[in-house]
């Protein structure tokens, strides 16, 4: 018992050091002055390094192997915090440290470089940076080790369990039945107008009115806040200080609006975990795939849905007379799930969000290779956006310059957007069956209930459960593409009047 | 070389981890939701464990042996490094890392309590937190250890160089020159008209008169930022980012317009440090008292001037014409020197400031010896600000539970406060004569020749000389309560026509 303190204690270390460093991105993206930037990112590189000094040390790597030696002695709690973290040393030690501070450099200049060089679309200022980053990636496989491809190592990180063949089925029977059913869709969909969400609506009381959304939806306000940010992105410094960023167009009243809930499904998650956890390896989500089911289950599968607007369309159309006159909750229902081919990721709509992963994954898995260089991603990007999404980006900035993710190192991290699609109509229709009275509980603002059982289910456990494990035990089922098409089918065909 | 570019690079880490640690505590004043403070209290406190860790590690130690061996071939600022570095590593290593984290507990715990129960002014429930934050400075000084008094050795980690006895001295013959001089101010003072200062200013307006002024004294926004905090202070991330905050009262002109000069004050002294000093313990103040002649200067001898209102007042009555309505210059010039006794250091005149600093001194000594217990503290507090002040607070909100110095375990620090006026007015003094167009440059609203000789001879300079010298440099003085006396005598003679 001893040495399992002494574990606690040495965790705890690596989580409030995390928690500086998670502060110091942060302040970065919300508040800091513009020339503290390469401070900045010196010292989120020396805490980063610190980080992994301790995960790879000898002395928890020891400590891990006394408790490994007997664990038929520890609770199955104790038992999973030594198995995870067992993971999370395993992968610092394999990581040389000179690594690790060469990508902190590296990603730290290469996010600098696509701020200042996406907005004027200057790939060839951005491209060393991604090349190094690329190259540094590569490396960074290699030393993780892998069994059939290097991009095993890398999606492992963000996905326990989940390998590049199985993902490749996965999206392939997905296409399947996506491609032709969103070509049905497009067919007809140009007679939605979605003109008025063009309009221009109030900033601050867009602001206000996702204050009280996500109120509503029991985001914590006295663990967390909202502030803006010109990427939005949730971020945690242990569970009684989790934060969301948003940002606020005036002349697109989704940006703000769907961002909010988005970031308010992550924030719901990280708020949630079992107390107890807090300070350990254990607070985190179960996978980055299971942290964007939330997400996107409170963006789309409630946000976007009708017995939310049932709820919210009549305040809506309060809080915004002029830009909403005349517009009925039909019209205004069919707008925001309006599918048009469009060329940014973020912005999609449910049927052609998943498309924007595909080209994503399959770039990525040929940057990492090595078959596709750097140089040429521009060509690449537009051509398979072309072939995939039916649209062909006029410059970079919107094109492969649109995501930081790459920049920031985290390659392999995309599938995992894809896969929280799916992973949230499973979770949310067993909610569904368990709930009968969930859509009208949805439609009075009661959000509470469904809550709750997500924190029972899914916020709680966190990384007790690995993501496959969790699927099963919440729905007895596997990670299956099917619900997910069955729910856009009927959610589309409803709306488009296909039979 | 090597091993003083070994000894840099320990630095670094180290100023890095003291930057996160700086991040933790300003966004725990300004924007941290009210439940993450427990956690928030946990980080700082990991933070200041690893920071001590390594700063008291025998490497570090080692290091700088070997350097001190060798000083001679090294040039005099990399020398000077050596010489500080080694006193903070001599300071560290003497400090058991047990006592360094029941310290920063208790201060957590301390302060936390002073925030709930000073409003309520219920010391009762603040004072065990005291005695504990009391025992541990005790035994703080026993470790650093001292040649003549205990407090020696608390005042000395402030302001190098400067003993309990000198002070006493320096505190006498300043006491001797102010205390009558003030009385005779004090008979005629009531004469003064302040009370159009506490008509309604609006908030924002205020706000952006403050950053207004903050501008025009050459404050860089672009490596800083203001912020709202309950109470001002101001923290630094490293020279490219250095933040000031302040408080804003509609009801009281002064708090927020002379909160922001003072702090402007603090904020110029560190945004412009030597930039080769940066990261590195070169990279302070020279001393807190030091500091604080900066933000005084900046606050009283040209916030509080004639010549500084010649160039705003009549701005000031534009914005805010029905509250200063039928007010004039005079007028205005007076209400904000206005000297009156009051209960409240932060909102002191310049003639009662420094009693409020002397009667802490006396107090502070007095409890670190254990002649007062804490639990007599309220008591010996009010007394004593009778007979120094003539004013006896109705309640510790008002009283020894205004300042949360004590509570953050920082014990012999209010002395640098009556220093900072006394080598302020020695400084600047020094800048007139050197620049004898200073007053017009100020009524007209060029203040950047006076920022630049500050820049020149305090700024730059940081840490690398010590105060007694640094002010022997500047004015060819040593430190003396006498040009303070004159500044104040003259000053106030004219204000309120004394001969």
């Amino acid at each position: 018992m001893d040495k399992l303190n002494a574990l606690r204690q040495q965790l705890a270390t690596i989580v409030d050091l995390e928690a500086a460093t998670a502060l110091l991105g942060w302040d970065q993206h919300t508040y800091m002055p513009r020339g503290g930037l390469e401070a900045r990112v010196r010292q989120i590189t020396t805490l980063q390094g610190l980080i992994h000094e301790r995960m790879a040390s000898d002395e928890l790597h020891e400590l891990l192997g006394a408790l490994e030696a007997d664990t038929g002695k520890l609770d199955p709690v104790d038992a999973r915090l030594v198995l995870v973290t067992r993971r999370d040393v395993d992968q610092a030690r394999r990581l040389p440290a000179e690594l690790v501070v060469r990508k902190a450099e590296a990603t730290g200049r290469a996010l600098d470089s696509w701020m200042v060089n996406r907005p004027r679309g200057d790939f060839g200022a951005w491209r060393p940076h991604l090349e190094e980053v690329f190259a540094i990636v590569r490396l960074e496989a290699e030393a993780l080790g892998y069994e059939e491809e290097a991009y095993d190592a890398l999606l492992n990180r963000y996905e326990p369990g989940m390998g590049t063949r199985r993902l490749r089925a996965v999206f392939s029977e997905l296409a399947e039945g996506l491609v032709p059913f969103r070509r049905q869709v497009l067919e007809v969909s140009h007679r939605v107008d979605d003109e008025m969400l063009s309009r221009h609506f109030d900033g601050q009381k867009q602001w206000d009115l996702g204050l009280r959304m996500l109120k509503e939806m029991g985001y914590d306000f006295n663990h967390g806040r909202q502030d803006r940010s010109p990427h939005p992105f949730t971020t945690s410094f242990g569970l009684p200080d989790v934060r969301i960023t948003t940002r606020i167009h005036e002349n697109d009243f989704r940006a703000g609006l769907f961002g909010t809930l988005h970031e308010g499904g992550h924030g719901l998650y990280e708020q949630n975990f079992l107390p107890e956890f807090d300070r350990s390896t254990l607070a985190q989500g179960s996978s980055l795939g299971i942290h964007e089911s939330q997400s996107r289950l409170w963006e789309n599968l409630v946000g976007r849905s009708r017995p939310y607007w049932n709820r919210w369309f009549g305040e809506v159309k309060e809080l915004f007379p002029a830009q909403l006159s005349g517009v009925g909750f039909q019209a205004f229902y069919a707008a925001i799930n309006r599918v048009k081919p469009g060329l940014i990721r973020v912005e999609a709509d449910e049927l052609s969000y998943n498309l924007h992963i595909f080209v994503r994954f399959e770039l990525e898995l040929r940057l990492l290779s090595g078959d596709l260089a750097v140089a040429d991603l521009p060509e690449a990007w537009d051509s398979l956006m072309e072939s995939t999404l039916g649209v062909r980006p006029p410059s970079p900035v919107d094109g492969c310059m649109q995501d930081m993710h790459w920049a920031d190192g985290s390659v392999g991290y995309f599938p995992t957007y894809a896969l929280g699609n799916l992973y949230g109509v499973q979770i949310f229709n067993q909610a569904r069956r368990e709930m009968p009275a969930m859509d009208e509980d949805i439609a009075s603002g009661r959000l509470l209930p469904l809550k709750d059982w997500l924190t029972e289910r899914v916020y709680r456990p966190a990384r007790s459960v690995d993501p496959g494990e969790l699927l099963r035990l919440i729905t007895g089922q596997d990670l299956s593409p099917q619900p997910w098409l069955a729910y856009v089918k009927n959610k589309y065909s409803e709306l488009y009047g296909l039979d």
